[in-house]
């Protein structure tokens, strides 16, 4: 029999894959050889036993619970991450002679506009681009179409760091919006939505599955599109298939599920909103407390998830990378495109770790003198 | 800190999801909650780290040394499942004006031509679908199209219980070849192919995770449609990205390069095929010693990876399944296309768990005098 050691686990700011709660993994690790009672490894068992069919249907009610899902929305589980539903997106919603809103907050959104273009037509209704997406695009900078088959926005920008603070106001126009980063960090209205997608590997599992929730008359675009559209790629199938069209990331599914179940247990999406909230701000009250960090984020759109920042010079900013490494303060070194430091502190990122980063910011700052 | 506790294992004749090498689970249990060196669990690490990059070459190099893969193919780690290759190879490899032939040997197959009518023009070579599917059809049947885009065959059926005992005669045009339940069981002779596929979740792997090995003469098939196919579509993207264009599925290829270790450590790929060959042959013995049970796939192109047979009646199947299931052999039930029973013996499949189905077979079929 295996024996367990115990290990060191090194505090992990990376902005996904990312942190897991511990208690997670160690639910994972006990049953990785049998599911208990079933005498199979979640790796093996197959995706049409009932074993299995009980995981899939109790995440689903696990999320409907937490994020309130109406009766008329759909929950599926996919693979290809956010990029492949930048294509999904536009396959299954955008008809020929309609055109599609987007909003280009941050480079996943200019991503999903290329993909976009690839399919139809796309009226890019506002940009922050000339300003590095420093900040979130206004309510008052929206040119939208009116009849437009949906606007799509990007929730929270993991690059960035900025995030919406309320929804944009589209009027009866459906939703669209790739929550990728702040998926469940905090309260979502699912119902001023027309469909939802995540990525898992930030806030809500691991790498190799993707959330979205969709509903129901958006499905009809997809039926209608049926004869041409590839089978995988259809909403309408897996939801009819209830995301078992296909052998489903089935490992992922119940990590996710096991997710789901911390968070119920600890308060919720509100619950969790409070936390995330408590963390950010002692964070970005060490950047703005001197000067000597400086936050590239306009302030009221500030990301509780990605905390972007950068140093008085890039010799610092190698130093900085270098020494948080050392000290056991991983994945600190920012996206090339904005440059400095990224701590990505999602829902599973303990408090004590930001406590560890502040304390750490404090003496590089002081002994630079 | 976690206890592990000795836990009860089933013998699992599931078709996919599918049993995995035992040591392979305790690696991974062992080292869940943190790889070896990084202080970061293999769920939560960037795939952009020197650790997860480090197990990504490791898991492509060991593939290269097991297949003998030549130097003009690229090995990528994709999503999907073989549904979503149904869909990416005709879009990337299937151009306009030019006809792609299918040999129409399963039901995997059938689907596979569904999706490609849905991209261009379709042959379909040869069919035994009037049959049920129950022989692989002959080189002699095939009628092949001079300067086909390429012929798509699926080396063996999952469902029907047969196999490819040697690759068809296709002359110079590119095979593209689905090997989703037979990959690595075997040699594989991969430069009479120009584009190899697999779901990870039979022979090679967890769900979530799809292998693709391609010529590189067929990347340039997908960068003359780079303007129109979705970039996660596209095989030239994965290829010049090394699988990294976007998250990957990092938890499936670090299992999957487990697997790699453990084929190369039994005997690599002529090891395998002389145990899968031992395998089956004990247990299509038992099938054939008295007529009592019968082998639904004809003689010649019987599968070693899914044995199907059938029993006297229908009452008594269920009376099989039933009893086999209590006895601690999960999964033996058939495909309802079929009928009947399936044992699928994968790689992993231990030899031990064959003796016990060939001995409760006996005991079986003696109980009903």
């Amino acid at each position: 029999m295996t024996t367990l050691q115990q290990v060191h686990r090194v505090l992990n700011f990376s902005a996904g894959p990312a942190v897991l709660p511990l208690s997670v993994l160690e639910e994972i690790q006990r049953d990785l050889m049998a599911l208990p009672g079933a005498g199979i490894s979640i790796l093996e068992i197959s995706h049409r036993s009932k074993t299995f069919e009980g995981i899939l249907a109790q995440a689903e009610a696990d999320i409907r619970t937490l994020a309130g899902v109406p009766e008329n929305y759909r929950v599926l589980f996919l693979q290809g991450g956010a990029s492949l539903q930048f294509s999904m997106v536009p396959m299954n919603l955008l008809g020929p002679g309609a055109t599609a809103d987007y909003i280009d907050g941050g480079s996943w959104a200019d991503k999903a506009i290329k993909e976009a273009k690839k399919v139809g037509t796309v009226n890019v209704a506002a940009s922050t681009k000339g300003e590095n997406y420093s900040r979130i695009p206004t309510q008052a900078e929206l040119t939208l179409t009116p009849g437009a088959a949906y606007v799509h926005m990007t929730a929270n920008n993991t690059i960035e760091g900025t995030e919406y603070k309320t929804l944009p106001d589209v009027g009866d126009v459906p939703l669209v919006n790739d929550t990728s980063s702040d998926m469940f960090s905090k309260p979502i209205d699912v119902k001023r939505h027309a469909l939802i997608y995540a990525g898992a590997q930030k806030n809500i599992g691991p790498a190799g599955l993707t959330l979205v929730i969709v509903r129901d008359d958006m499905l009809q675009r997809s039926l209608e599109k049926k004869a041409t559209l590839p089978t995988m790629l259809n909403y309408a199938v897996h939801a009819e298939n209830k995301s078992l069209y296909n052998t489903p990331p089935a490992f992922a599914v119940y990590t996710l599920g096991l997710v789901m179940k911390w968070l119920i247990a600890n308060g919720g999406l509100s619950g969790m909103a409070k936390v995330n909230e408590r963390k950010a701000a002692k964070l970005y009250a060490e950047i703005d407390r001197t000067g000597f960090y400086r936050g590239t984020a306009r302030r009221e759109d500030r990301s509780l998830m990605n905390v972007t920042f950068r140093l008085p010079n890039e010799e610092l900013e190698k130093t900085f990378v270098k020494e948080s490494t050392a000290a056991g303060l991983d994945g600190l070194k920012g996206h090339r495109s904005v440059g400095g430091m990224r701590a990505s502190i999602y829902n599973a990122f303990p408090e004590t770790g930001i406590d560890a980063l502040v304390s750490f910011m404090k003496e590089f700052e002081r002994k630079q003198g």
